[in-house]
């Protein structure tokens, strides 16, 4: 019977280390000795379930933005819909421990996604669903301009967690639950 | 007479070489060895001027926010106060090559500054002085809750940006410019 050197680990679990190591380190440090090291795993095991470090990065992006969109969309409905906007939206934000560290490799992945084709086509997809998701609930409203509206509620809550991981001095989390309940006023207004 | 090997180059061109790199192939790919390749001076020379790299990301990023800032700032005011507030704001926007550059670098910046300290507190005062900025204007005109607003504006700007960088397809300029234009109505409306 022949040793199976690799049963020990699994993509997905490689996936959490190089999260853990990129909220810690930055997206930079993620190498394949890095999380090697992180999942207590060898580099050959690391290579065995990614011969590159771009396949790496592209399982784990998708594993986070598949993490974040079953959060979003597994929002209970609210009879007020505004609610349900916030509840779904929040999930974007670095309110605690988890999203902090969410917000922030979502953000690095993003700024990579812009020189790496791969990265690029993940990030696009899900900005494509995102938008997609709340102008529906915008639309079932009769929301003026539902598109252009939903953009915008996904663009202030994303440029809110970017300004907020290297900043929250400037922004604590009250303010920024603060800040999303106005967003999401504003863009549920007439006219 | 003894040679003056550095007299060839300045800090102000290395971190304009440094940025041409990043805006190319990502910040990562900003190392001594590269910007000195792309200001054609030796790796020595640019460890004259910036002994480590954390300096030169430093030096450059400084540099790039006050080049934004003093183009924010010496925006002409109009005598409608939405278009004063879209003339600042768009140069936030990647809307020609020089912005997409700028906002891919800009937005890079702001992740490392997650895990750097002394970007963290670069990023801290460029915030700091355009949320300033823009509550003031808010507050000239009277307008509900106009530090959440600006702050709103800033965020819904940076998102934009983050968004476009890596999805241009999703959000051409005059997608962009309209969304701009749609946030500032919003942020100025009553109530």
């Amino acid at each position: 019977m022949r040793a199976r050197p690799y049963a020990t680990t699994n993509p997905h679990r490689l996936a959490a280390a190089l999260l853990q190591v990129a909220a810690r380190s930055g997206l930079d440090s993620a190498s394949v000795r890095e999380v090697a090291s992180e999942a207590g795993v060898s580099i050959g095991a690391v290579q065995h379930h990614f011969p590159t470090k771009d396949e790496m990065l592209a399982f784990a992006f998708r594993a986070l933005a598949d993490r974040v969109l079953g959060r979003l969309s597994s929002t209970d409905p609210d009879i007020d819909p505004s609610r349900t906007l916030f509840a779904a939206l929040s999930q974007l934000l670095p309110l605690d421990e988890q999203r902090a560290s969410e917000a922030q490799v979502m953000a690095a992945f993003a700024v990579r996604a812009a020189t790496s084709p791969p990265l690029g086509a993940i990030r696009h997809a899900t900005l494509f669903t995102m938008r997609t998701g709340l102008s529906a609930v915008l639309i079932r409203m009769g929301t003026p301009e539902p598109e252009t509206r939903a953009t915008l509620l996904l663009a202030a809550v994303n440029g809110l967690a970017l300004d907020a991981i290297a900043s929250p001095a400037l922004y604590p989390p009250e303010f920024l639950t603060h800040s999303l309940h106005t967003q999401i006023q504003l863009a549920l207004a007439d006219g």
